[in-house]
């Protein structure tokens, strides 16, 4: 299983409809027939701490079967559309991609 | 919903026993109570670019119901005790919580 994390950090100045459009963005991901689960968060209210990093704006938590299916999500049309339309609300993108042995 | 990403850099020159020693430590938390969903994993095998960050060792995902259940995983005798005997293994620690709406 792929876990694929990607955290934003928005451009500054959006107005609140830009920010709803970025949301929206992130949304019109969950359809990708590869896409095994999709979550869509923002920083959790835990209690601060130096290791933990809660500057970003949106995350967006994506779990594939493989690193095939996370390949086909790269050059689906929806998120090839989400990047064209979308990346000019974001000024920073962080992406970790992690490999978890299914278990027995 | 809570999803709790930790990413670990291992120190410089462990060998194979304490890599396993520190795998073993990541999956003693795995029978933590208010634990939802717990994932370990590696660098995934994706094309490299430059907003991936593939340089940890290790990824430990934890999903949890809610902040207080986060809250009682970090002060838990299990959790505790893997900080305790494991920190000696890493040289960096970077995570990101992040809180997902749960949908109706």
């Amino acid at each position: 299983m792929v876990i694929h994390s990607v955290y934003f950090w928005l451009s500054d100045g959006l107005s609140g409809e830009d920010v709803e459009a970025f949301r929206k963005g992130l949304e019109s991901l969950r359809p990708v027939e590869t896409v095994a689960t999709i979550y869509i968060g923002t920083p959790a209210r835990t209690e601060p701490r130096p290791v933990i990093d809660a500057s970003y704006d949106f995350s967006l938590i994506v779990l594939f079967q493989s690193v095939e299916a996370h390949n086909l999500y790269q050059t689906h049309p929806l998120h090839e559309a989400f990047v064209r339309d979308c990346k000019k609300y974001w000024k920073k993108v962080q992406i970790y991609d992690t490999e978890v042995p299914v278990l027995a």
